[in-house]
């Protein structure tokens, strides 16, 4: 497809949405048609199914949590993604699939192999162009700032240090795709080389 | 399991819940703890997506109906059908995983086996013990009826065509499960084939 998928991840507070407006003033200051979304929530379908994922006050099945996640993402991808691509627009989008996998997996009950294929067959096969995966190691500063053990949140530490874990894998397993930037580094620090790298695709 | 799943399936008018009602009450009325269900809409998280799926003024992307589907389907099963069933209660559901492989098969976006292998996935595999499939020949009913010929009436007629051949596919690959009933016959001589089959799984 004659356009560009570029993707953001990382935990809540890594800085993706500064980092993404960032990159949007830039390709828009160049000229470049920009096609902003996120994941879950992106089209109208899915601020419904976003409302439900995030709001639902009670339990909602690990299976029946993926395939609504996955349904946002159908949407997305066959309404707003694709057809942005294939005219040619730049796409940047706050989560994608990575994201099901890591938060997904790092929960345990899914395996990330099969959380995945769900993805892939949501969006018949779409990888981004480009991943930029913000690395917040924020579980080790927060624990290292504790004076006092607390048993849930060291669990909640625990969990985020695995979905960490997991989105390091999924650099690591893909590394053309994925730009892996420590997200304590300075702002534009950080907007500096993924412009870099993203002049380097349209280039 | 201990308990008893038994499924209706048909077209809109075969008569499922009025069938489905009078199981109900017989089953009850032997002392048995019987649980209604349907899809979708089973549960409180299901009628958030059926409200969506059924009632959206606008395209819903078919991958992403389908998981909706999914995800109601993977609900009902984890938190109603199969805690229901480990006490061996007999759950009685209006439309299950065939009601998806019939209706969106037909629609001819995805194939019948994606979509199986979909529910089979959201619901680890859960298949009916009995599954009543009330056979409704509408569309020849309706075409012997008509003089003048309409174009869009017969679109409609191909679909519920290829929607009853898939539900017969379905019956045929399943003998053992699927009871298939002429749904232009009798309430109560339908009523007693179920009944007799049910009497029969029951032991």
């Amino acid at each position: 497809m004659p356009g560009l998928f570029i993707t953001f991840e990382g935990g809540d507070g890594s800085g993706k949405s500064t980092q993404s407006a960032i990159l949007v003033d830039w390709l828009q200051g160049q000229g470049r048609e920009v096609v902003v979304s996120r994941e879950p929530g992106g089209t109208d379908v899915g601020l419904e199914l976003r409302q439900l994922v995030l709001h639902w006050r009670g339990e909602i099945a690990p299976r029946a949590e993926a395939l609504i996640y996955a349904a946002d993402r159908a949407h997305n991808v066959a309404t707003k993604v694709r057809p942005a691509l294939e005219r040619g627009a730049i796409v940047v989008q706050d989560r994608y699939l990575d994201s099901s996998v890591a938060y997904q997996g790092a929960g345990r009950v899914l395996g990330a192999d099969e959380v995945r294929d769900l993805s892939l067959w949501a969006t018949e096969g779409l990888l981004p162009d480009l991943t930029v995966l913000l690395d917040l190691h924020e579980g080790a500063d927060r624990l290292a700032g504790r004076t006092q053990y607390d048993r849930l949140e060291a669990a909640g530490d625990d969990f985020h240090a695995r979905v960490r874990d997991a989105y390091l894998e999924l650099a690591e397993a893909e590394p053309e795709r994925f730009l892996v930037l420590d997200a304590r580094d300075t702002i534009e620090n950080i907007a500096a080389s993924i412009r870099s790298r993203v002049e380097r695709l349209l280039g």
